[in-house]
């Protein structure tokens, strides 16, 4: 069933610029939480916090739009508690926009029992075992009383590499939980958006079969599942760019779970607006850091009497008060602020880096600083 | 020997005002890194960081001097590096007063081998396993390398209980041992303060002797060692309003390692100065809150769904910004925010605690106020 109701208009995208020479494009979401400046990265606030930062934190980084794990907070502290607060913003006191994922790759991913029908997702939690249903309607309702500001489609998830016929199975699937979605998220007459997901593993013709039928039953952005899940990195670069061709120019396109500085330079070019990952918040509890000459790990020996900043370019907290030396000493003293310290570093560099390629795409130079970063990033080791 | 030369003019105490109607006193100590109120609670900032807190969290605390401790700076970093920065300082970025203690309690309670002879102390690194000796001339170098504006001697520790002939010869050591830990600091000619250790056990001829020696070498202040080792708490303040009693009242006193809200309150009033102690911190990264109603263990299931702040009394950021359900939830899911809102709140009310001790000596109202805060804390269940 498809609801013939115009697409409410509450987040609204807008396109800024778009860069002459690739697929880049500058834009703004705005949301009712605040305006959004694309292209964006969400750090990963996975269980109601940024690991060790508090919200104000995020504010001083000038994080835009904050990604929460609908797994996660589903099942502890649970929608019973949220529901008390009236949503996740007040509960964790951020006040900026929140995008919440479905779900649907956690359970994939961290629950212990799976059983996928067309209904949705039986799963077990993997914190205490108990027996728990997402289902389209489901996963809308929750995010929905997290009061996201976008929420995304429940979609099934398949394992890479992964048969045709299975991906197939699950494309159906998806697609039929994506209108289910859209049906319950119209009924909620919301001030939020729904994003569909494409889906489709690695197989051009199935990707563009998703594409055409999330189309079909039109939402106010969309996603690229099933992308950095094992695949060599040329072939996430060839899918991604693939899909983003396909997509509605209007609309905005997030890739999720992506990735590495490199990473979010190529899509942004192939035309990606948003991105989430954990790669600069876990790595950095690892001890790795990005910086503008590569990545470094702040374990390494060669730190311990190292009075300079992480990097030199970087203005951050870190950088501007602490230096390598110390970092090290917290690190080697498995010192809770080691983790602080590194976090706040590795969020502004990622911030830093999307602001910079939305200044370049606004000033008709984004080729020369996406070479620039490339020319540091393409041949360097981050640890995943 | 003794030396002739007056004490180093550098850190100075001035006494403000002096209860009516128990031994309680506000003073001022200027040091080179700034003025300390007493009565002051110091925050433990063990190895270079109050565990989870930046110092710009210290200043937002108004924390006004800070411990380090000497055993694991030398262990880790180590002199060599710290003295790279000019000092501890420099270092960790904190530019307010540091006391440093000398070591010899960290030795005798977490040092795997501890051999002590009149020359000094031999230990194993609980760490690595590697052999060190602190002498009185070397634990004087240390705090001197890590710029501490108070130092303190190096002491031979007890346990508890002890007979009266092993108490009687640490004491013997402990003072040979502060007169050369002052020889050694008095060459220095450092803008630093020296304090000397009571120590005594729980005999009260022994700490008078003890006092009568430390005296005769004279320092810039007394400390009190070797309370809080488990005794009973009347014991424990009978001990420390006796030594207290018999020391100059023209001096700063600090009793070490102590202690709980109705500790200090019960040996303000008895007339000290100055305190640390790990409980305000430790116990924040086991849940426990201190509040103007006595303790609450944050897990506490009853706070799952309570939208109120920890303290309603209190202004910190944990209580301005944060529920006790959020808080809860962050401490169930073991995310790093827990320690940090929880330590952030506790070192707010020991600083608040302190605050409000020194106004109402100032304003005549000292034993109105320590009665306010003994009816909730004397019968409180602290854990430790």
């Amino acid at each position: 069933m498809t609801f013939v109701d115009p697409l409410p208009q509450t987040v609204q995208f807008h396109l800024d610029k778009h860069c002459q020479n690739t697929h880049a494009r500058a834009g703004t979401l705005k949301t009712l939480h605040g305006m959004v400046e694309t292209p964006i990265f969400m750090p990963v606030g996975t269980a109601g916090t940024v690991k060790s930062l508090c919200p104000r934190d995020l504010v001083d980084l000038k994080v835009q739009l904050l990604l929460g794990n609908t797994y996660h907070l589903y099942l502890r502290p649970g929608c019973d508690i949220i529901r008390i607060f009236g949503g996740l913003h007040e509960f964790m006191q951020w006040h900026g926009p929140i995008l919440t994922d479905s779900g649907g790759f956690q359970v994939f991913s961290l629950a212990k029992l799976r059983d996928v029908s067309d209904d949705g997702v039986l799963f077990q939690s993997h914190i205490d075992g108990s027996r728990h249903m997402l289902t389209p309607q489901s996963v809308v309702d929750i995010q929905d009383c997290l009061g996201s500001d976008i929420l995304m489609c429940l979609d099934d998830v398949v394992p890479y590499p992964c048969d045709h016929t299975r991906i197939q199975d699950a494309l159906t699937r998806t697609h039929k939980w994506a209108q289910e979605c859209k049906d319950a998220w119209l009924k909620k007459k919301t001030h939020s958006a729904l994003f569909g997901i494409v889906q489709g593993g690695m197989i051009k013709d199935l990707r563009r079969q998703s594409i055409d039928a999330l189309n079909e039953i039109d939402f106010p952005g969309y996603a690229i599942g099933g992308l950095s899940v094992g695949e060599p990195q040329s072939l996430m670069y060839e899918i991604g760019a693939y899909c983003l061709d396909l997509l509605p120019q209007s609309k905005p396109r997030y890739i999720m779970g992506v990735g590495t500085p490199a990473d979010l330079v190529h899509l942004v070019a192939a035309g990606c607006d948003m991105f989430d990952c954990v790669m600069p918040t876990r790595n950095a509890r690892n001890g790795q850091l990005f910086t503008s000459r590569g990545t470094i790990n702040i374990k390494n020996a060669a730190y311990k009497e190292d009075t300079g900043p992480v990097d030199p370019e970087c203005n951050c907290y870190t950088c501007r008060q602490f230096s390598r030396a110390y970092l090290n000493h917290l690190y080697r003293s498995r010192e809770l602020l080691a983790y602080r310290l590194n976090t706040i570093h590795n969020i502004h560099f990622y911030i830093q880096l999307m602001k910079c390629m939305r200044e370049a795409i606004l000033e008709d130079r984004f080729e020369l600083f996406s070479k620039s970063v490339l020319s540091v990033y393409a041949r360097t080791s981050v640890a995943s």
